[in-house]
């Protein structure tokens, strides 16, 4: 077998790795907390006032596809679709548990005015319907563009490629 | 679009951060271990000897109503319960298998004789029965009271408040 | 209850921890990505050219029993492994996700020509078949030897110890 190598030194490119997967983790912790708990309003507060959120079928993600069966382009547009879901969108309720794996930054890319940080993340959204079981809702991919605003990670785009073209029911809340 | 603003350097503060949420997702993997092999007896030794353990539903718990599906209020309850799991209950066998997000550090407070972290994490446990297929069988949140003792992380409370009313079966094991 | 306790300080082997947990879980999230996009010759690339590759039920790790579901001795075993599943095996096709919870380090055991690393990882696999719903596929626990080469952590075992002995039709894909 082979022999074993030495483990290489924790330097200062180390150290800036585990602080970027760092923010991400934290941030998806406190992003699905605030969906979990049913915070819409603090929802909003992960993205950027020009950023995108869509949620789109691996098969048309893989295919290059544009059709998404969420796509808001600003954080006018989630306003209005967490107005939709908590004011006049009648569906049957059900509650959300996210469980995301530790994120895989993929690039830092550094511009004139600051960086982009590219990531992204497994996730699993069980559903549990009021008197029901627990069940798998929705399991995918968060691929991920991340800025900084004052010194907090805030989404640039978050773009979830689920795995199942068939949703159990309907998708009312943003996963 | 917003153009990027600059990476916020990694401070003393982001270090406490890193340090406080690895020692939380450690704590949390060697927990899951614990209870996935059975060792019981082990699942004793994550808590301290007044802390407190509760399984709850969401129900409850978003409404403020005490009851709870287990309620326990020292390690001297917890080792009758581990005792009634592994001596005297009746019940049909089952493997667990936990997958709990990386933690969400809420607070680290302060006092006089040391300091108290009050830590979340989301959870799913799969069991499968044998000769069955595994199951989604309880999602949910650990809301955790952690301080040291000799150096170790120890549970003061932890409480487990899950999204389903309704149990499979029933719940025998801890989670 | 049992006053606080203060934090312990970060120390040099505090350090040493979590770049050490940072790097399996590093792994863990390129390995699953290479896995859930069926980038299988990539998949190869996550081992040494001896290392073995396990997949094997609970029961019979649990009781130390040889028998696994698959038994890859070498990167030349797992190279015909993906040509099979990629060229001459007729299956239904179906999509995996990996979440993947933060890893638990074992042990990091010193020789005289570099480190083994004995990490553990708990998993769960679902499974979407074309026109599907997401299911939960297989949930278990992976038993990793990494070592490093070229400053790359590579493995040289991974055994993937999963929690029932009912697979949903037959396991195709590497986990």
């Amino acid at each position: 077998m082979t022999p074993p190598h030495p483990t290489p030194p924790l330097t200062e490119t180390s150290l800036q790795s585990l602080w970027l997967h760092h923010q991400v983790d934290r941030f998806n912790a406190a992003y699905a907390a605030a969906l979990d708990e049913k915070r819409y309003a603090d929802w909003l507060g992960f993205f950027l006032a020009d950023a995108h959120y869509r949620v789109q079928a691996r098969e048309n993600f893989d295919r290059g596809l544009p059709l998404c069966l969420i796509h808001l382009e600003s954080q006018g547009m989630m306003k209005d679709r967490v107005h939709g879901i908590t004011q006049t969108i009648y569906h049957g309720p059900y509650h959300m548990r996210h469980v995301i794996s530790p994120a895989r930054v993929i690039e830092l890319e550094r511009t004139e005015t600051g960086e982009v940080l590219r990531a992204e993340a497994n996730y699993a959204v069980f559903r549990t319907k009021p008197g029901g079981v627990s069940e798998v809702f929705n399991v995918g991919r968060y691929l991920d563009e991340f800025t900084w605003l004052d010194g907090a990670l805030k989404l640039r785009s978050r773009h979830c490629v689920y795995d199942s073209e068939m949703i159990l029911n309907s998708l009312i809340y943003p996963v």
